[in-house]
């Protein structure tokens, strides 16, 4: 197993040698032609997902697993399709960050380049390993994909159809490279420092933490999201529902989804009524504090007591806790101590609240006035997405081709040198 | 230990989130209050300094060792100049970085915003713990300060001075604060995630591969250089002995000095030659390969025979290798298989093979026509630097105030959610 990862990770680093300098028109080129092999490959794709659907319905998994897992025809042309739009993104490497010429005369230019190797560690759906490698490939870094084991055959299906393109193309094959879905491998993939520049997993608070703990490869930590709304003590009552009620409850499964509410004590008497119905009505159960319990009993809407832990944790279900405070800077205090850096939002009237919010939240998005769904590559307008970054160091917040690229500094002279 | 550094870094945390919106004005006159009082304390500083280096003295430290580590007036004036200076340059938190205006009216901005916790890892100087302090300062990080132990003293009384000045102020006094100087502490830091953003190592390639090893804490690697000087086919043969021998002896103990030069066989019977000589009268011991060493012999130049080791060796002493290629593409593969990603350089004629060479070496710096040795924050125009970055996350090259921060979204609407 060391071998075989040591192995893919050095034919990675090859290939990334050649891909760096690839122009846009070849990377392009090679996307489409990814697009139409993935179409080509469909009877053999859907055969192999076949096979990972039987496997899992096996083993007794969930409706909802076997609906993430599955493939069908739109499915695989709606990947197809996301691959095209990669192509038609424009090509991050050679954009010139800054540049000025010195008073020696030394011209400096800071460009990006491709990180090199790119390590993905993913669960779940087979549509990531389509889509990370496509990211990769207009980004000019070699992908090392490490997909779920429940996965594995339809993942092997996707990458033979994607290496088959890049065989007809002008980029090197090893581009795209899947590696066994063992733990064994991640452990490797971890420890491949000099091979392998920077390793995305994409998961569950548990995979992130074991990765971020053990890797020696750099790591880009993604995804969890313990996303507050706060209502402040002027705010428009309907327009704070709204809101809320998206941020919840529009898609409860997702990182950017609300798990907190925090009410500012002098719109709860208006605002919370119609919240804790709004919430009710779309399904969500709400973990009150006493105060917020209080508005429930006069309203008639059941509610359950919060806990402690409530207040840290990701539900990632129509769940929500709901609390009570006096002030922003108590609601600012509240997410300090709870929030894990994802998305915050702020529903005032007041310039000045939403000046101090914005300044005081150490989160990757702040929202003002609108759902902490937002926080979202594509919403961001990135045209594609390849994880959401909560941590500070390179990328913060969603990340896109720009993120998936390093820089370079290039100095031009004339013979100078140092006194 | 562990009670001592975790007690240390949760301080840093809440100096970290009054320190996140101060005005530049306010830490301007905090820097200026600093170099008043870094003036102020001379005398206790010098009698801390006094008992380092006696220290020092008596466990027999080299005459260079002891060079570092001692403080006079005129140092310390230096020092606290440097301070200055660093109030004078930008302010770089809450530069909009990117922004715009998306289809749904949703204003979205990229705002730079300081990392929160930044730990320093370093040996040697003292002069570091002020730098690195007034950096991090004018950037809005509280600073956790591990120094060597050997200058523990002077070290202590520098930050004495520094948290004196800043008592005056208006920012936090825990915005600086000095790490005991022992193992045990190194490793508390390592494993301080959550509550330390970021670590960066300053000094030998050892000290830095334990921390990017072990560290659970996102760390920025540093300094480690082999820099490359590529002498292509058509060069002018003055210029570029006077940048190797620049490159190389100017200040040979720092990371960006030159440690091999590759030689194009087209130019070596004009270059090397000329080279040989002015290395030698540089007093540069020339490490060859059978190709340089038979010119060496025919200009009747000692030169000593490189071994395999040579060529991955960071000498930063009066030594190269040197090698003789026969294209630029075999000394680019030469450089990719034995450089560090640091700084690497070109001097050619040749419009093309500056080009070819640029977008081939894989270096946080690559030079044309110019000397190894502007790698560099302030000759790159910074101001200042608290370290040059060889990893490709977050930042590559020098680092100035700039990469000491991360960067915040903000997203303003008028109640808009997702559909």
């Amino acid at each position: 197993m060391v071998d075989e990862v040591q192995t893919l990770a050095r034919r990675a680093r090859e290939a990334a040698a050649d891909l760096a300098p690839a122009t846009r028109a070849a990377k392009d080129a090679a996307l489409e032609l990814v697009a139409d092999r993935l179409l080509e490959h469909l009877p053999a794709i859907l055969a192999a997902n076949a096979a990972d659907v039987e496997r899992a319905c096996e083993a007794g998994a969930s409706a909802t697993v076997v609906d993430r897992l599955t493939l069908d025809r739109s499915r695989v042309a709606s990947i197809a399709e996301a691959v095209r739009q990669i192509a038609w993104l424009p090509d991050p490497v050679g954009e010139v960050v800054r540049g000025y010429t010195l008073p020696n005369g030394l011209e400096l230019t800071q460009v990006r380049v491709p990180f090199g190797v790119v390590g993905m560690i993913y669960e779940g759906r087979p549509n990531v390993t389509v889509d990370a490698a496509a990211l990769c490939l207009k980004s000019g870094n070699a992908a090392l994909l490490r997909g779920s084991s429940s996965a594995a055959c339809s993942n092997g299906a996707l990458v033979d159809a994607m290496r088959a393109a890049l065989e007809k193309s002008d980029l090197p094959v090893d581009a795209v490279q899947l590696v066994p879905p063992d733990r064994a491998a991640v452990g490797e993939l971890m420890r491949a420092r000099g091979l392998v520049d920077v390793l995305i997993p994409r998961g569950g608070a548990d995979l992130i933490d074991t990765i971020v703990e053990q890797s020696t490869v750099p790591v880009i930590e993604t995804g969890v999201g313990n996303c507050h709304v706060y209502v402040d003590a002027v705010a428009d009552v309907e327009r704070a529902v709204r809101i809320l009620v998206n941020a919840k409850a529009q898609r409860p499964s997702v990182c950017n989804a609300a798990e907190t509410v925090l009410v500012h004590a002098d719109v709860a008497p208006t605002f919370l009524p119609a919240a804790l119905r709004a919430l009710a009505g779309a399904g969500v159960t709400v973990h009150a504090d006493e105060r917020v319990a209080g508005y429930a009993e006069q309203a008639g809407i059941d509610v359950v007591p919060a806990t402690d832990e409530d207040w840290d944790t990701e539900y990632l279900s129509l769940d929500i806790a709901a609390g009570v405070v006096d002030s922003l800077d108590d609601a600012v205090a509240h997410i300090r101590a709870h929030g894990s850096g994802h998305t915050e939002a702020i529903v005032t009237s007041l310039q000045d609240s939403a000046r101090r919010f914005v300044a005081s939240v150490d989160s990757a998005a702040v929202m003002v006035n609108l759902s902490t769904r937002f926080t979202d590559g594509e919403e961001f307008g990135f045209g594609a997405e390849i994880g959401i970054s909560t941590q500070k160091l390179h990328a913060r917040g969603p990340m896109g081709l720009r993120e998936l690229t390093s820089t370079k500094w290039v100095a031009v002279g004339d013979g100078q040198v140092r006194g």
